[in-house]
């Protein structure tokens, strides 16, 4: 297999291969290197970029002073490792503060600093020449019905992102947001659970052009929902921004394993897709290919980084199978005698009235319901080429 | 406990009561009546209105004769017991030729057949004066990744639903169309598998004004997701046309049990906020009480009616117990202590610049990351009501 | 509602109240106070008693005096509290070398650490009069298919049960152990994930005696499953030696709700069954009603009295409902119809040959498919009941 | 990839590729054939044998007269075709008198007739030569907690099984039994709701030594399970008799999807284990490869025969995989480095005691906390196999 180079597009969370493994049950299994020390690795791996959280680089209270150091020599590690820092994001999470949510919190006060502390890490991302601000409520939600008044929690949500996105349009940033749903964890309802809640919210924006989606496999699948037709259904309404990549087995705890090593056979027609596109053409998303992941907490320092490469390496693999797949004429076959392409053609015609729809002609149901698809075949030529 | 009345609003599908109780895995064990027998009996238990697929009531393959007459003497027998037919719905599911679907279905043909059949149900709705037309695509979905173009289906989806809106705006028809989203059953996975994609993909729509949600209990929670904010989203959105009321316990096959019967305390807060609306106020939902359940399949016939007042008789009970829980001072103190009321005053003051706002005094974080919400007592609070 | 006495047997994990909410997103929200302040504060409250793992009490690398004085006055403030100490547990899940488990670790090296610390443990639990001992091996399992050879790992865990239960013997003690289920978190998959699954491996154990289970409500149903059925095939086995009661809200992440405040309606029914029996009489659960809860993230210090003290006022609440319904004259009536007095009789009479039982009459299949059971009546009736 | 020979001992349920697409909101799409032309297509396509429920064959109300003679042409074509009828299993569930259960149902009258007719199936099972008994419970089990005695349903339940398992002592069978466990669906909640829970009930039994297990796939998964960990506590118990093979993808209702079309890492996992057994050996399934799958809906009568033949295929490829994987030397390294060997070891020296023991010199448990285990490029190294 080959090795990732830059054009491969990998770009990897400073807090991924950073995560020092503390659980809900355990302590930590490993300690904290310097954020240099983690792009710098990263570049050797063949990364491409690397993206952070405010706090994954300085802390919570830091001082101007401090902060703009450690930046500036994350800054100059980057560039020296000529890796690119495509996407940045804010922690409104981890600090006690944010217990109820940053942009939802009941209380005004703590709304506000959380705010500011998103507007500051917008100028930050500008500076630092990020594409991409992505924006995770995961604070932002309910254990109990009761808690909130949930339709001032959408207005509260609308405001929050509308601000941000209001001050990136004044500050004429080339930056756009980029929100990523969850269905729960750490909240026992998160809103915006989805792909789709987050899309129907974005809508009822006043600067939602700039406001897209960065879906994370895992969390899809955290609420038994297939990632792929999440993308489908982004790139269909010209919102996928951003994508975080992992590895998740099923409905349950976020488990952020490496790409390709939860749902493989979803992960290759996720692949299949960002490589390959729809069949029949339409919206493509051009972005980092971008893990979200933890090295599991068995693994040790040097686990981390057989972690890391792990998500490169199935990627390319899965590029790999998904691009002889599509090519193969069997597959081209196999689409036809499923009618596939005839997806892409208009139900009416063009032009036709309704009067006109009405009166044609209709197909015989009963061979219609006994007409082939030949979908498990499809699928098994698939799998043929993924297994093969 | 009163007896239901007509202005409680409570609809029936005539599909629930009519339910024969075939599963995956056995066959019949009731018997089927006529429509009106099903319609007397629920108008004797109180309820407002039926509801009705077409093939509920008349043949798939019924002469315009037939489908007329039969209709007909639903509507007489409906009329003399003084019920209401408040929603209308297509079914484009139960015929093998929908197997792959009616919108997106990848044969052409097939498409066609289903948006006649729903057009067709579109000028019976109006003419039996319905005012919400429900749309379930149940077998738009797939389940195996490769059987679709994805992004040709959210195309079709959206044609067909602009066409079956177009329709109605052409034909002047006072009536609007409620999606009823779900994540998978009878499909693999389906399209619109919840809420939030179903707002996402009206937002994209040409007649989206007319098109808006029908939610059904069961059908998030079989994604793991919070039904009750599910309402509140739409409701925010202004896209709460219809609801369908059912019980369904955990992440497994769509139970269809009455309403309450699964998660009880959910069911509370949905009732809660149907009956007293958000503790700020704001949007509320005044259409019919729907429920969409199934007697289950132990029951007689005598059960299907047992199972059918208990949808009524919950609501009811959960709907005095909301309000009594809401007018408690109590409540209202430990409303303020969570400082939910805050949660609509906008983060931002009014006409507040961005300059001002970052130049504001912060709180103190560490003070507000110990602040009380009294969240667990406030719960405790409604379960003193619930089942007080 | 009445307050809570000892004669109640609730009891309490020190780590319940005393969890600093800590999560996978988030530091401590709450300071930690000494064990004998949260004791002093549950013996107010009404609690029978506390139980604890070692390192809830004193530090993992405590030395023996250090562990003896601390135990000392925590027994000391116990005493005087009028508290008893019915259950005693040991972490072998916090400290990173347990990070892939104690008795079933690839290494025998932490195996046998793990080993030693749960002995030591043992000898504590008999000194403070403890006469249940859990055992919950949540880091005994794996997220890799491959990590592990699963033969040799339940061979290791029967011989660590049989070396904790053989110790027992030989020691003298009077001391049952527990074994705690969980299907996952914090290990992708847990070993013995349910109560069938501990239930089955204690058949296997040589000393499986004195082997039972202490099942937790949220853990059942974090694979979707009937906690009241596993505490009845539990107790059908005689294998219900302790309980952790709490609430959880669906398949998700581990919640640790207070109890009642997740599946409200099962939570009724768990209690109906620990306060009432089953119908026909047979095995009860006589132990301490224990609680093992979290106090929510966004709780304060203030807030976990509160959430403690809802564990048992929902269950009085529950056990007075629980006990009108069983008494219900309708309820007897409902029972007979439903044939559940009819269950308690053996299918074969006493004594039947398999030939005369092959030649006895058969009963109409027909007329038996049609047959009413009223379950949903009856269910509506502990409705009306619950929340009546 | 080499064509499916006899010595695979691939065999095939008559419902599955006889199953005519009914579902619960659609209709048949597919014919039904006799059941020797599914038997001869399935000896074309490679299998080893046919199994099937008495109903699969001959109707529920067939006379002596046309059971045999149907049975006889279905054995005539079977031994024609080289095929043999390694299982045979009872259908308690289709009927509607068995919409309570067969052997739990409350009704005393209803469970004789389910238990008779279990019993006419075995001597039909012994007299075409059958060596496993299958039993699915499908229909045992509740909707609503208050439904049952649950203490009596696990009585009855034994009772059945002893009473199946002696009939088959005293008429000299060699005959053993399979239990099938599935979590949901039909019922809410089924009683035996995984491997584990059947495990456990076998234990309880009288003649439990004829009583093992036929885990299915699909079913664990359905419960968020690690079907491969189930095979394994069934093998190390000694009782895996027969398994189930089918796709899954993940909670949600029962899919029975081809062998390998669910999860397919997992399905990778579950054929090393039954192609290479456990790394350091022990028990062994040495019985047929059972596949218990569904063709889709949407496959027409030519799918049918795809699907069937793509679970042959796919565990023909994975097995393939999965014999290179653990013969690759990097695996045996990797295995090494994880100490996986030594979990076979036991964790006390032969013959040590607990004072030798508790006295033995400890490993230092801060450098136990950071050792390596490299599980993730374990795993990673059967990715390269199984998909390189």
């Amino acid at each position: 297999m080959r090795k990732p180079v830059k054009e491969d597009k990998f770009t990897f969370g400073l807090w991924t291969v950073g995560w020092q493994a503390v659980d809900p049950f355990g302590d930590a299994t490993r300690e904290a290197l310097d954020p240099w020390e983690y792009s710098d690795r990263l570049a050797e791996l063949g990364a491409y970029g690397i993206t952070f959280h405010d706090n994954d680089v300085f802390p919570f209270d830091a001082s101007d002073e401090e902060r703009d150091r450690i930046v500036s020599r994350l800054k100059s590690a980057v560039d020296a490792a000529g890796l690119t820092i495509p996407m940045i994001t804010t922690n409104t999470f981890t600090h006690p503060l944010f217990k109820d949510g940053g942009l939802t919190n009941n209380d005004r006060g703590i709304r506000r600093f959380g705010l500011k502390k998103i507007l500051r890490n917008v100028d930050l991302a500008a500076s630092l020449g990020a594409k991409i601000f992505v924006m995770w409520g995961g604070r932002e939600g309910a254990e109990y019905d009761s808690s909130k008044d949930l339709n001032a929690a959408f207005d509260r949500y609308k405001e929050g992102l509308d601000t941000v996105a209001g001050y990136i349009k004044e500050q004429g940033y080339d930056l756009r947001i980029g929100l990523e749903p969850k269905p729960n964890e750490p909240r026992g309802d998160i809103f915006l659970p989805t792909v789709g809640h987050a899309l129907a919210l974005i809508a009822e924006l006043e600067h939602g052009d700039i406001v897209g989606l960065n879906p994370e496999t895992g969390h899809e699948q955290m609420a038994g929902l297939n990632y792929t037709h999440a993308l489908a259904q982004a790139l269909n309404a010209g919102k996928l921004f951003h994508i975080d990549l992992n590895g998740q087995s099923g409905i349950k705890y976020d488990q952020d394993k490496s790409f390709g090593h939860g749902d493989l056979s979803s992960a290759f027609f996720t692949v299949d897709l960002l490589e390959n596109g729809f069949p029949g053409g339409g919206p493509r998303y051009e972005g980092p290919r971008h893990f979200d992941f933890k090295p599991t907490r068995t693994e040790g320092m040097e686990g981390i980084w057989e972690a890391a490469a792990a998500n490169m390496e199935m990627y390319l693999r899965l590029a790999e199978k998904a691009k002889a797949f599509r090519e193969d004429p069997v597959t081209k076959q196999l689409m036809e005698a499923a009618s596939i392409p005839e997806l892409a053609e208009p139900t009416l015609a063009e032009g036709e009235s309704y009067a006109d729809f009405m009166a044609s002609e209709d197909i015989d149901p009963e061979a219609a319901g006994k007409r082939e698809y030949h979908y498990v075949e499809l699928y098994q030529q698939a799998m043929r080429h993924l297994i093969g």
